[in-house]
Parts: C-alpha cells; structure tokens; sequence
C-alpha cells in the first residue's frame, strides 16, 4: 500500500525510493506554498457559503490555514519531504492542526490538477506586481540619469561605428522605452492569466454545487476560466511570462554589454562605482564589471528557460500529464533571474559616472556630423543621393590627408560641390547638429525634455490600475 | 570604388564577390517589398506636403512607385540580385521610371534604417491580420465538429489514462479556447507594433522638417515611436510574434498528437479522409496521419526561429547593428510555417470522422466513473480523502476479479462502506456522470450548449475593429 | 575596502550587498569542491618538486587540503557563504588549518581562471564516469528484457500505424542502439577535455617555472591545453557533454513516450509495477506512468540548458569575462537531470510486464504481412512498384469487406494478380514473415539472438579503459 | 485515387491540393539528389549482383542513374514539382529513360525510410568534407597572420579589461585551437554516421538476400547499422552534427564580436579592407565592419537550427514518423550558413590589417603588468595573498595621483614593502613581461613559434585519413 499517498487506495507496492526523489515537486513549490494556501482559504469558504461543508467545518478550516499561512511567512512550518508535493504538506499540516475528518473535506470538489493550476495563478499576479515594481524603478533611475544628461553629448553608433552626435539623456531614454514596453507586456499577460480555473477538477469540473465566482471573486480575479479541460491543460500564461522575460532579458543585455564596453580603457565613457565592481585574484590592477557582465550572462539562462517549456509541452495530448510538473522549476528560475537582473541593475544605475569629456572628445574624430554636410545640399536642392557621394568623397580625402571635417575651409568644401552655402560649414559643429533634429522622438534639447517629462508623468501612474 | 552602392562615396575598393553574396538579403526581403513600396508613397506624399521636395517630384514618385506596386502584384517586378536589398531595388527602379534626379530626392530624410523598420511593421500588420482569420477558420472548423458532436461521450483523459467521460464537444472546445487565446495575444503584439518609426533616420531623426504623423496617418498607423535611437534599435515586434507564434504551434502540435493518437488502431477513435493521409512506398496497406505528423514535426521549426532570433538580439550596443538583418529570415519562416500548419489543420478538421461507437466503448472500461462513487460518499457526508480511499479498493477489488464498476451490486459497495445510498448505482453510470458536472465550464450538455452559442458568437465579430 | 576578497587591495568602497549575493556561485558551485581540491593537491605538490615553494610548505598544504577533502566528503565543511566562491572558501579553510602565509602561497603561479577550468574538467571526467555507467546499466537492463522476449512478437511501427511483425527483443534492443552511441558520445567528450589548463594563469600563463605536465599526471589527465588564452576561454567541452546530454534526453523521451502509450488501456502492452507509478487525488482508478512522463518532460529543461550556455558564449570576446560564471548552473542541471533519468529509467525497466497475449493480437488486425504479399510478387517477378499497387487493391478490398488478410484464398489473390504462387498465403502468416528478414541487423530469430550476444559482450567490456 | 503515388493502391481519393504543397519536401531535398542517386546506383549494383534483379536490369538502371547525376550535375534535370519528394523524381525519371518494368524494380528490398536514411549519411559524408576543409582554411588564414605578428605585443584582455601583454600571435593562435576543435568533432561525427542503413526497409528489413555489406562498401562506408529499427529512426548523427556546428559558430562569434570591436574608433587595433566593409545609405562617412557583424549574428541561426531539430525529434515513437521529414530543413540551413560563414570569415582575416602602434599603445596604460610587481615580491618569498594586496594598494595610489607603474621609483615601491628588489623596475617592462612567461602554452617568443610550427605541421596532414 502507498501509505502517505492521497492516492494510494488502489496500490499493492510502495512506492520505489528512487522514484520518490524523481517525482517529487517540493524544492521548488515552495515558492507557491503561499498562494495554495490563500487559493485553499478561498475554497474552503466557498465550500461553506454553498452548503457543501458545515459552517463550522468550514470556520476551522480556514482558521488552519490562516495559522499555516503564518507559519509559512515566519519560516516555521513542518516541511516534510517525504510527502510528495507542496499540497499534501499543506494538507498534512491542517490535519494535525483541525483533525483529520475537517481536514479531508478540504479536497471536496477539487483536485491537483486545478488546485496547482490555481496556485501558479496566483503567484504570476504576485511575482509579476513585484517584477513591475523592478521595472519602474529601473526606469526611474535611467529618468534619474537622463535628467542630469540632457546637456552632455556623445555619439550615437551604428555597427559600433560613431555615427550621429545625441545627448546622453536620448541615449538612456532608448532603454527607457524598452523596459515600458516590457511592463506592456507583463501587464497583458497578467490580464490574460487571471481567471479562476478552481473547479475544473481533475479535467471535468465537480458533480457538487460549487461557486466559480465566488472563489475568483474572494481572490480578485476576473472570472473563471471557460473550459474545464483546457483549465488544467493550458500553460499559456507561464509562456507568455517568460516570453516577456525573455525579451527583458534581451534589453538587459544590451544595457548590459554597453555598460561593459563603455568601461573599457579605450572607450572609458563611464567609471561603476568599486561596490558593483570586482577584482582578479591574479591581477592587482583590474577593476571589472562583473555585474554588467552577470546580467548579460544570465540571459542565456532566461531563454534557456523558455526553450525547456515550449519543449516539455510540445505534443502533449489532453488534459493534464506529469511532465507539466516541469512547468515550475523554468518558471521559478526565469522569474527569480529576472528579478535579481533588474534589482541589481536598476541599483548600479546611480552609482556610474559619466566621464562627460571622453564622450565630448569622441565627437570630434569619426565624422559624425558628415550626414550634415550631406543635408545641407539637400536643402539646397541636390538630390540626397548625390549629396551622399559628395560627403563620402569628402570624408575618403580627409582620411587620406588626416583631416577632421573642421579642418576644410569653404572653400574646399566647394571643389567638391559648388552648392554649398555660406553656412555650410556651421552644420559641421556638433552641437547645432543637434539641435537641428526637432523632430518628434529626436535628440534635440527640446525633444529630450519632453520625452523626460513624459515618462515621468507616466511612471507616477499607480502601477496597479 | 564601390559603385551601385548607396554608400559608395568613401570607398576605394569593390565589394569582394563573395561578400556581395554573403550579406545580401534580396531572397528573403521579397516578402517585404511590397510594404517597401507602401512606406516609400506615404513618404514621398509627406516630404511633398511639407514643402521637402516639390510637389511634381512627389507626384511622380507616387506614380512610380504605384507602377512598381502593381508590378510586384502580377510578377514583372525586374528584380536584380547585384543590388544588396529590396530598397536599392525599388529605388533604381524607380530611377528607370522617372529619372536618376527625382528618385534620388526619395531617400531624403530617411536612412535604410528607419525604412526597413516601417517596412517590417507594416508586413507584421498585413500578415498578421492573414493570421487572425486563419485561426478563426480553425476555431469555426473545430466549433462545426463540436456542433455535431454534443451528444457523443468519451473518455476525457490525464496522463493518457481514461479518467472521466466528457462530451466530445467539451474536449474540441478545449482546443478552441487555445486558438482563442492565439488571437488575442497576436492581436496585443499588432497594437504594440502599430506606431511609425520613420522620422528615425539612422539613429537621431533627420534635419528636415518632416511630419512623422501625417506618414503614420497615411498609413493607416497609430501614432509614432517616442525615441529614435530605440525605433531602429528594436525588434520586440518579432520576437512578441514570434513567441506568439511558438506558443500557438505548441497548440497545433497538441492536437496534432491527438489525432495521430486517435487514428491509430488501437485507439481508433477517428478516420481521416485519404485525401489528408498518405501512404508508404514500401508497405502497401499503411494509410498515415502524414499532415498531423508534419503539423507536429515543424513545431520544432518555429521554437527554433524563435530562438535563432533571440540569440542575435542578444548584447547588440545600440543602435543598429548589421546582425539584425538576420532578424527576418527566422520571421518569416516563423510565420510561413504557422499560417501553413493553421490553413491545413483547419482544412483537416472537417476531413476527420469520429466513430462514435469506439468513443463509446472506451467509456465501458476504465473505471471513468471512480470518482462519481467517491463523490456520492461524500454528499452523504464522507470526508473526500476517506471517501477516495473506499473507492481506490473497490476498483482494485474489481481488477484482481477482473470486474467493471457496473458489475457491482449495492450489496458489495457498501461492504466497503456503509454510507453507499440507494442511488449509489446510478452515479456509475456514465450519462449520468456527465449531465452532474453541471458547473460552468464543466461537460454537462447545457454548459456545452452555452459555450457553443458563445464561441460563435465571439466568432461573428468583425476581426478587425 | 574590500576585505576579505582575494582582490581587495586596489578598491576603496565595500561590495553592495545586493551585488555580493547577485554574484555569488557558491550554492551551486558545491558541485565542484572536491575536485577544487584534488587540483589544489596537485598544484601544491608541483610546486614544491619544482621549488616555488618550500618542500615543507609543500607538505603542509597536501596536509591541509586532505584534511578538507575529509570534510567535503562527510559533510562536516564550514561552508562561509559571504567568501565569494568555492576556491576562496577552501583557501581560507586552508589557511585556519595551517596558517595564513603558508595558505597565502597555494595561489603562486595560478589565477581563479585556470583553477576553475580545470575544477570543471575534474568534475566532468567525474561526473561523466558515473553518467557512463548508468548508460551501460540501463543498456543492460534492456538486454535483460530483450533476452526473455526473444520469441515475443509485436507490430512494429511507423507513423503510430502498425506496420510490419517484430521480436519484441529487436525493438528493445533497437534503444540499446541508442544509448551505446551516447556512450560513444561521452567517451569523445571525455578524450577532448582530459588535458589540464593549470599554469595558463589569468591568461598570459605565468613567470614561475611551473611544471604543467607533472601537474596533468598528478592527476591522471593527458598532457596539458596548448595556449594560455584558450584555456581560460574554452568552454567547448561542456558544450560537447551537454549537446550529448541533450541527444540521450531524446532517446530516453522516445523510450518514455512508448512507456506512456503502451500504458494506456488502448495500447495495453504493458502493466507498470506499482512501485513505479503514482495516483491521482481526485480519480480514485487513476494509475498513472508518471515517472515515464516526467522523464519525457525533463527531456526540455536539458534542451534548455544547452541552449543556455551556447546563448551565454555567442559573442563573448576573449579571454574570461564573468558571463561565464554561469556556465555552470546549466552544466550542473543538465548532468544531474540526465543521471537522475537514467537511474530511474534503468530502475523501471526490470520493473515492467510486457503482455504478450496483447502484442500478439495486435499482429491479427492492420494488414502487418501486406508487405510480404508483395515481396512474394517480386520474388515471381512482378517489378515492386505493380506490386505494392496490387497488394494496395487488395487491403482497400479487406477494409471495404470488413476482413483482414488471412480471410482471403489463393484464389481471391490470384484475382487482384496472376502471379501469385501457390505458396502465397504461407507468406502473410506473422512467423514466418519475421523468419523471412534474415538480413543483417534484421528481426528473425538467429539475428536478434547475434545481435543480443554482441551488445552482451561488449558491455562487459570495463567502462574505463 | 492518388495517383502518381508510390503508395496510391489502398487510397480512394486524391491528396488535397494544399496538403499537396504542405507535405512537399522537394524544394530542400535537391540538396540530396546527387546522393540519393549514388545510393541507388550502389543499391541497383547489388541487386544484380545478388541476383534479386537480373544482370541487365541492373545494368540499364545504373546507366540510367548515371545520365541522371549527369543531369542533376548540369542543371538539365527535369524536377516535377508535382512528385512529392526527390526521390519520386528521380524513380520517374529513370523510368522515363528505362522503361517503367525496369525502373520498377529499383525500389526492391527498399524503403523511402532507409533510402532516405543513406542519402543524408552521404549528404553529410561530402558536405562534412568540404566544412574541414574550409576551418583547415581559416585556421591557414590565421596562422599566415599569426606568423606576421610574432613581435607585435598587445594587451590580453579578460571582462574587456586590459590585463597582461601577450603577443597577438599567441591571441590569433586561440582561434586557431578553437577551430582545430572543431575540426575533431566533425572526425567525430563523420566516424559515427558512416554506417549504411540500406537493407533496413521500412523498419523490419527486407526478405530478398541483400548484401548490405556490398552496398557499403560500394559506397566506401565502414559497414552497416546493426538494427533495422533504429536505423530508420535514428537522426543522432544530424544531432550531432548541428552541435558541431552550433559550437563552431559561437566561436566565429567570438571572433567577429573582436572584429567588430578592434575596428571602433575607440580600440582602433584593426583595419579591415573594404571590400569587407560597407557603408551607410545616410552617413557618408561610415565604413562598417558588416560581414563580422553578420557571422555573428548568423550564430542565433544555427543555435535556432540545433533547436528545431531536438524540439522535432522529442517523444517521438518508433520508428519512423512523418515529424522526421522536418530534420533536413535545419539541417540544410545550419551547414549552408556555418559554410558561408567560415568561408567569408577565411578570405577576411588576410584582408585586416593590424595598427602596431595602436596595439603597443594600449599597454602603456591599464596596469598590465602589475601582476609582474606581485609575481617579482613572490619570488622574494613574499606569500601570493599578501604580494597581491600590496600591489593593489601601488594601483590605487597610482589612480589617485594619475601616475603609471612606469612612473614610480624603486624607492616608492619599497615604501609599499621592503622587498622589492634591486631588479623590481624591470619587471615593470611589458617586453621582459611576456618573455618571462615561458611557461607551454604560453605568450613568450620561444613558445609561440613552437605553437606556429606544430599548427603548421597539423595542418599539412592530409585532411581525411
């Protein structure tokens, strides 16, 4: 007999040692120990309110729970390994605490299959709040950064090439707009996961007089969900997470692999601060950016992740099969990495240093300002792909002759092409190249300083509608 | 010199030949060209409305490229495989059309990178709406078999053990609800993807005093990306389709196994036409599931396109890298895979017939009315655990003797509990068993009823509003 | 100050506690420990022979770190988790064991770089000693099988439909095919990572006048990596164990996929010892083959770990970078999933009841012999194209008269052909097909029993040779 | 009925028209056409020879298979769309040339699942030849650099960070390993899938008296598969070959991501021609390091690939299953891209040039031989901790007074400790360092000609042995 087991009624053999550890879930699943037992709170008042248990079976059993839940929090509860999940425990727990017979009517009208469905449910609405909450002050502190660069210039790249001079503050506002729409995405994916699936059964809903509504209605969530089969079967909305935290995880990276090169002795645009550095055991000299490193490593982890999900639910057949108890640990792991990337990023923010000159002096050498050049005789009504091999053959003789583009009088520029005006060689200077750019979502001051304020007014919006 | 090039200007040596074949992307950029060419009108209209170039050079660009539309619509589009992409391809056609000097003003105040990424929204929208009506067709051809299939019973499966009888509408609205779910999701990525990035330039806007909205109202868009750096730099589109896409072929791929699973003959539950099966060239009675297989097999396909793609947006710097050209061949193999596997299931659906008889009989072994019995203990006021245990032996009772549930008497039910009812038989019966599970979402006939009418109902709405 | 790092001296502020956890790799690092310090045993001992250190130095340092060794293995290690990783923990150790300057000496002439790649090498060959032991005791396990099934018949199949009779030992010994080939894998893994990187140093190796190879035969490694850059950077060898680790996962999902189907009432082939499946907590029938499933389902989180560490590498430039501080947890994942599969799965095995009577009926129905009717037409001569379109018309004629092969005479036969023998219906009967494949690798009798005499002798083979 | 098919027999109805088009594998299998061709020849050859087919039969078929390779080889082979595959294709036109009696009998003793198993044995046989030989190449390309740079001194980097002086030789002899590597894996894999599967069938061999081992030696393989179930089912070899491949490209990978730094502005080492560049269509002066950038990114590709193909092969059943048509699609574009990328990789390096000022710039300053100071103090009989420290604390000082190591005096170095020795400046010098290193495998001069030699030699083996 499987003793134990809250299914052992119809076995001979215990179950096998080795299988034992191999199937069981509990590691991991106490990360959603607290959402069983609020979605198990919900229920048993349910149960109650509908005549399915007594009042009073119902009063104890939520006064167990309530215990438990505590329990849970201050790190006193009798974990068990040997019971085989995460709902036993619970379970077991209750019994010891209101007795065995109150206690088992606690499974009425429920299964695993919707009960764990439940629970995941419930911890995606609260990891995902906390992981919108690290996203906002990610962004805040990009704002916070941007705020004190609107006037400091650099060079936006293409192909790692200097390529356009922007401000600082347009620069960081790019990652700004990447994590908003990772909150966009979070925020979909919660509205599409909260419904109740509690009373789907094993896959074929309960022959007992239960109340959908009301258990998602104690829980706050919209709805229930309109299918008991799909209710167990679908993982939809962990995949759709941990998309979203694929993709995050992607924008990190690149913060991640810039905040790297831009360390480097030959770019030397910021210094991080000695607390969110390193040294090398063997090397007294270096100084590394380890966490910008970490971050970008990690994300390998955070798609390998989704890989392992999509893989284990690739053609399973109806309704629920074990393998979907692989469904947490990518999960677990996705959330916690996303979590530490974007805590731990959003605190190094603050602590980098623009070196404003270096990124002032990169401006002066790798033409940045030749698209000018080449706009100027747009305006003045050459073609602009004539005006492009103007420019390009410009910049091939200063390179041949070691010039800067503020090296050339007028004069030269005109024996390239006679169109050029009298104020040619003003669009050469970085800082009216700048300013020329006002058009919407441009790097020009004005543009920038709207751009701030909107996303300021946008980030004091409750996170929580 | 690099001649042919739009950047040839500063070059001294010629492209090396197999480099020109290494990084051109015109094989894959045909299915962007027309919305190319969509995205160029609403820019020349713009630049002439706004007094950038002359109203006679916009008409005639517009008139042009409209040539050029209707030229890539009926295949005379002469396509030239030395010029790297379709942009060069348009434009030196529209050079041949009207003139070197006019077509050269098109490019004004735009740079390939703020085109290419208009070009790429504007196909997701066009394909994407393609897609939103092939799972509509779907969840229609899955709603047509439910229709005639409310009366027939079958097991409802875990862990591909018979557990409980459901009615075959129930389970092919199971997978209805995931399609559903597809749509929504692709329809969150549309409006997300759905603002104009041109006004970008290569990385910092443009001088000229374009109007950035009036393009995206031409174009039927919402709006305009907020930061130019990031509108050139991002490609969260693809990969939110992308997954979109990876999660829907998880579905496909489910129901695929289903019916590979049904048609074999020991399930036996389906028939698929011949005209969706194939046969072997080597056995000649075989008759296989080949389109399910394959619907299965590329599921694989698309969570690598997925991948692929998230690996090289992996720690790129802004703004623009070269890599990201690599961006659309797992796109639009992504999407090609996804609308062929949609449109062939969809086909399929109608070709399947269900042998109601074998559904039937598998009900009658099983022991799928297990929990009815357990169920039944605990309305008369058995805690379920106790209630479970009672029942686990009475079915291992009946495998050592080689019995079914319905061969039991009330006598010998309650030698394993007294509290069996007078009606304790009837809740083994199988109809019985699924008119209980009247709660919502559950197989009860009038629920089912209710969920056809809603799904259709669903389905009636414009799919575009 | 950074105190208490191996790197403190040039810092100034103390590590943000956030940062300390955030890059902390001691939990999983554990793994690892041992072989920290058979390495540090090694290390030590070369540089005493070679006079870097003091011979009593030397000695005291062997002393020491066996001391640890002991206190790895019983448990009884004073883990610190505020030292930053394992080697620091054991130095430290080391150094309340024997005192800080002799400790402060085990570093000369090594760096955490190269100390830490050849940890990983310890622990691979390890760790992949064990992995190939579980190989070879769940080949033998189904050789145990396959030689108690020698004379079971069974359907072979494609496509999921019956296709022609097998030995029920030939397809299990078609598994054994798959999981000597890892075996294979394992061992080509193994000879590419068994030289040894100490005395690369950081990644310019070091000015001491170390002894690299006395150190490689220490440790029973061949010979020493051939450039210093290489060997701090590689980490092709965890690609190559993981990438086999994820091919063994596929087969053992294959293996697993076939357990779950022939599991089902449908099926039928196989009843699974209790010991080795589980119930469920609302479906009191419910016997469920969940190792077999989960064993399928982890088949996605070792996919997902190679993809992992190939994300985690793409693009990293040279040498070390801190991205690769996390090739390990994937590392450590994917072996021990793989291992844990592999156990329990060798476990099963023995533990399963192949129902012979079932596997044989399913030879009566699905025209299995069909192919021999046409083989027998080629051996009349009938080219094979006529007569697979034959025997095709005379399955379509079966199936459209509710028979199988065996109804028809000698005389219906020679309707649908004239040329088939007298001996014709000899040809559909199951045994004698199956005797009729005596091709090499094929399923008659004296075939199988060759085939199971080979893999018996070659796994008796020692495992290291 | 489905004609046209090599299994219409049994079919009443034709193929539906999309399932047609969805179902087609012939657009990629022209890739295995000319092997397919050289199966069926060996195959026919046999035939004859075993008397299963007449002596002139075989004959006819081999001289028409013979006009075919002609006919694939010149772009003259008719290819009908219509036939589902390539291997219908050829059969059709070998009939058309033959007759249909003759051709008729090509398909005796054979399966599409074995034939097609052998073709892509041999598919990757010549494919898996011509990849050795181009790392062959890219490993010349980069010893031909190497060998130019023995005497030009650089700083070896780890996180990006400046850490000792190595000679780029020894950085360019890296790669060369990593690419050797790669070189052993595909041995590996070629010995792995160089048995011949033909003989096989559909899953249970064949009752005519093939000669399998004639077929493989015909075909210059070493023997044959030793079980007919795994044969048709087995796809480890492409497994393993698309890991092969996934792990070279992240070392192509690494390699560009240098390339693509060492051309900034910022870094400045490097100069690539331009026929390996390109440029922008609205900067003039950009020159962008575009074939680096897209290997790179052409790495997501081929992991995607390896991905599809485990995704694809997971939990299938035995033996052959439709899903398996999907291996050749990734498989194609994982060779086809990993090809381009080493090709265009290989004829890019003799086309950089290395800036030697630059490089020996870039140690002037970054510390690099502050380890030199430690190391000189442990050679006094300072402990390594304690040297390590000491020489922190001279970095620190040096930051903060914005000095060089080359800056101090010995007098202030032994105000950080005593023992620094009359010789401590010396150890200061970035030449002496790197030739102090003399350590195998490591930067100094004796060493890094030792490492050109022995590559040199390797490399003059004859590439398949």
């Amino acid at each position: 007999m499987a003793a134990n087991k809250p299914w052992g009624g119809r076995f001979s053999q215990a179950t096998d040692q080795v299988v034992e550890t191999f199937t069981s879930s509990i590691e991991g699943d106490r990360n959603i120990a607290v959402d069983d037992v609020e979605g198990s709170i919900a229920h048993a008042r349910m149960l109650a309110e509908c005549g399915i248990i007594s009042e009073e079976d119902g009063e104890q059993m939520v006064l167990g729970l309530q215990k438990i839940r505590v329990e849970l929090e201050d790190g006193s509860f009798p974990w068990d390994a040997r019971l085989e999940d995460v709902h036993m425990n619970v379970e077991r727990r209750l019994a010891a605490l209101i007795g065995d017979a109150t206690a088992g009517r606690l499974h009425t009208a429920r299964s695993r299959n919707d009960q764990v469905a439940l629970d995941v449910r419930l911890f995606l609405r609260r990891r995902l709040g906390e992981i919108t909450e690290l996203l906002a002050r990610l962004e805040r502190a990009l704002l916070d950064q941007a705020r004190q660069h609107v006037d400091t210039l650099m060079p936006g790249y293409t192909h790692l090439q200097r390529g356009q001079p922007v401000r600082l503050a347009h620069h960081l506002l790019a990652y700004r707009e990447m994590f908003a729409r990772d909150r966009g995405r979070v925020r979909d994916a919660l509205s599409r996961c909260s419904a109740s699936p509690l009373g789907s059964g094993a896959l074929a809903g309960t022959p007992h007089p239960v109340n959908r509504a009301r258990v998602a209605a104690l829980l706050g969530l919209n709805g229930v969900t309109p299918n008991s089969m799909d209710a167990v079967a679908d993982r939809d909305h962990l995949l759709e997470v941990m998309s979203a935290s694929a993709i995050s995880m992607v924008h990190l990276s690149r913060l991640a692999e810039e905040l790297v090169l831009f360390s480097t002795a030959e770019f030397g645009f910021i210094e991080i601060a000695d607390a969110f550095t390193t040294g090398s055991s063997m090397m007294p000299q270096k100084k590394n950016p380890d966490v910008a490193e970490l971050v970008r490593g990690k994300t390998g982890r955070v798609i390998g992740d989704l890989v392992a999900l999509l893989v284990t639910l690739k053609a399973l057949p109806m309704t629920y099969n074990r393998d979907l108890q692989e469904d947490k640990p990518p999960l677990y792991d996705s959330l916690a990495t996303w979590s530490a990337c974007l805590e731990v990023t959003a605190r190094m923010i603050p602590a980098i240093t623009f070196k404003k000159e270096r990124l002032r002096q990169a401006l002066d050498q790798g033409f940045v300002t030749a698209t000018e050049l080449a706009d100027h005789l747009v305006t003045r009504g050459v073609p602009f792909r004539d005006a492009h091999g103007v420019v390009g053959r410009i910049v091939a003789h200063c390179v041949a002759e070691q010039k800067v583009l503020a090296d050339l009088s007028l004069a030269e520029l005109r024996r390239f092409h006679p169109q050029f005006g009298d104020d040619a060689l003003e669009w050469i200077e970085v800082e009216r190249a700048v300013e020329r750019r006002q058009v919407p979502g441009g790097p020009a001051k004005a543009r920038v300083l709207e751009a701030l304020a909107l996303a300021e007014a946008e980030l004091k919006e409750p996170v929580h509608e």
